[in-house]
């Protein structure tokens, strides 16, 4: 980077359009769902802004009263270390600690390109979501974990099809966040899958 | 829909995964500028969620101090309508009231589909968007108009070339209302503005 162009326009504003440029690339990380209706495969800039609305319109029924503001912001960053690492289905096993460690090294990576009073913040709400502690990362992560299947249930189940994913597999994985964050979200989808499973939309 | 259905899962369970799955048709709508690096054209989507970050990490740069919070919430219910309408680029002329007015019904629809809590504070917030007079409304405008000026800036001008865009259009378009909500981004904005006309990066 330039310093002076850094210096000549103060506030960190060069710096700030690098970053915004570099979340560019998370609308070429490529998910293993399908937008509804469409071919290509989704990617995990939409799912963000998808997940922070689906958020806000279930507040009212996380487990435990939210700061929504924080949630929405933990969506929006959640997936941003998979600029470096890619993405990975949920459901994939083994991995995981060495997968956790890249994406924080990519993180530190990308909020370090803001100034530290901007950087900070989102680094901060990343950490949240992924120490999943808080009733906000709780709620969060049940939202996460609830909008694949919700486009799956709307699909024919296409992602578990095309990947062997087998209903015992889903619900092992996906019940324990969804109950713990948002436990009405939890109680509608077990009937769906259930339906989804007699109507075979699962794979292996 | 199933009456029934909602009833029995309370609390407009079922209605809130309706209207998600419906937002799932903004990620079929196409702008005119193209990722970074990608051969597709950016959706409105990943373009919401982009700018909501955008706006976070240049929120003291705000032309009035603003809560953070609504912008981000602008922002990412803002081009909902286009689910019905499509999008429309920026820099097109006429047609205005009634593009408007075709928005408005649209998000009144798909914001409709929710229950009366959570629906009505959507529409407030696009409607508090589209009057653009309260400070965050401002910051909000001015960083939407901003952010494909960014991808044309690190992109040879591509939208502007492909669609016959001058830099004297550009800067009569974008000027007033990123100087409005945010003075210090406009400032960056306009040198950068000028050295792409240099370069030739502008159709027209
Ligand atoms: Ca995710």
């Amino acid at each position: 980077m330039d310093e002076n162009r850094v210096d000549s326009h103060g506030g960190g504003m060069q710096q700030i359009v690098e970053f915004i440029l570099e979340l560019d690339k998370l609308k070429g990380v490529t998910r293993k769902t399908r937008p509804l209706g469409l071919e290509r495969y989704e990617n995990s800039a939409e799912h963000s802004w998808q997940i922070a609305l689906m958020a806000t319109s279930l507040a009212h029924h996380a487990g435990t009263a939210v700061d929504i503001n924080r949630v929405v912001g933990m969506l929006l960053v959640h997936d941003i270390g998979e600029i470096d690492t890619g993405d990975t289905l949920v459901y994939a096993e083994g991995g995981w600690e060495e997968r956790k460690a890249a994406e924080l090294a990519a993180v530190k990576r990308i909020f370090g390109m803001l100034p530290e009073q901007q950087g900070a913040p989102f680094l901060a709400l990343w950490r949240e979501f992924e120490q999943g502690e808080t009733a906000e990362a709780r709620f969060a992560h049940a939202v996460d974990r609830a909008m694949p299947v919700l486009l799956n249930l709307a699909n024919e189940g296409q992602s578990w099809r095309e990947n062997g994913v087998s209903h015992e597999r889903v619900v092992r994985r996906i019940a324990p966040p969804i109950k713990a964050g948002c436990p009405a979200l939890w109680n509608y989808l077990e009937v769906r899958l259930e339906e989804a499973r007699q109507k075979g939309w699962f794979g292996a």
